[in-house]
């Protein structure tokens, strides 16, 4: 399994992964899934993955491929044009990678369900949130909905749903979204660390912020502990509430 | 889909469901899912049921006609000797059930999947809970895993997973069951008021409380606006842990 969480904030993209992937409960590894790209001052783009992993990196290794060995009239991840341009050709990538695997996998019985976020924001446009699905289409993150899930979604969503506007300050967010992701690392053991959160702030135009969360990360240990600290004090609270 | 909750706690026996049922999304009911029998002083059951309405609905009329029509030799919830008895028999009614309409159901690739809580005390035994699946067999809760969920259980589970243990205060325990339908109301819409909360006493022997919770309920409103404005501030607490 994995969970992965991007939010659209009007100051900017948050977007969160767990590492942990498993062939059955008894096959665990440990795979990033976020993917960064930057042109410092024009472009920043974050991707992350979920579903069948060698899929995933199939779409991953294509798309890098075409960066490393450009073709005449293949745009890519650092020629696009607009963050729309960006969720097109990766799920053009997908719909390749589907096209390659796809049916020898239904052959074997085996799933290739995978699902992409993309997010970023590129100089002339604003920050944008896509989620790319198997079949290469997608949808876009709107002030409605202004964020996406991939993989183990149901625990960490409560807790976003109380809170993330695209209002809410990046640094609210962020915190959100690691408040999400303790939820689901507590109930689903497969999802696990380390962590990768990536923020990349409106008009910066680079990764503004990349950092590993390791198991033992003190901030993120504080965190966990802390908010199962102010929980139980809440429940004090309501306690009085309910008659 | 469902949602239900209950806890074996130290103090006692919480149960709490949902009502929504649904045949699809564009075909939604009300149907209560929690059933108590009591004799005063002497022995108090819940059962809950989640999965296809019509087994569940037939496991309970079937308990319910050997109540009121004794058959020699046929073991009711009211002259059951112990709770792991009236577990037993929930479990060989699901059996006999599924006898009758699973194939029917297989045939036309419906789902005859249930499952069933069972909850209670009867004299000369502890407060015991218990979970039925389809096939009839069961699970028994125990300290180390004093909860058991049926339906819809994810959004949920997180704020019981850290609040919850034997030792819980029953007044507590009941808070964190709301909190708990709380969060699943909001991410899932196949799960909705009303809810039925049934409280049974360690050694009261009896139905200690029974309340259907409206959708007006000023006291779970109240709840759970208390528990948005509670996770807001904790998140501002949770903000200056993070770095």
């Amino acid at each position: 399994m994995t969970y992965c969480l991007a939010m659209l904030l009007n100051e900017g993209v948050v977007c969160l992964s767990d590492t942990r992937t498993n062939a059955g409960l008894d096959n665990i590894s440990k795979f990033r899934k976020s993917f960064t790209w930057e042109v410092p001052g024009e472009r920043a783009i974050v991707l992350m993955t979920a579903g069948n992993l060698a899929i995933t990196q199939a779409v991953m290794g294509l798309l890098q491929e075409n960066i490393e060995n450009p073709q005449p009239g293949i745009e890519t991840l650092f020629s696009a044009t607009s963050m729309y341009r960006v969720a097109e050709i990766v799920g053009d990538a997908m719909r390749v990678v589907q096209g390659r695997d796809g049916p020898a996998l239904a052959q074997m019985g085996e799933s290739s369900t995978a699902s992409i976020i993309v997010a970023g924001q590129r100089a002339g446009g604003r920050p944008r949130l896509f989620h790319i699905y198997a079949a290469g289409n997608f949808v876009e993150a709107t002030a409605d909905s202004p964020y996406f899930q991939i993989g183990e979604h149901k625990y960490g969503k409560p807790i976003i749903d109380r809170v993330i506007t695209v209002e809410t300050p990046l640094k609210t967010a962020v915190t959100a979204a690691l408040l999400s992701m303790d939820s689901t690392l507590r109930s689903n053991l497969s999802v696990g660390m380390p962590l990768d959160l990536t923020v990349i702030r409106t008009d910066e135009f680079r990764i503004s912020e990349a950092r590993r969360i390791e198991n033992d990360d003190p901030s993120f240990d504080a965190l966990s502990k802390g908010w199962s600290a102010a929980l139980r004090r809440s429940f004090d609270e309501m306690d009085a509430l309910w008659n």
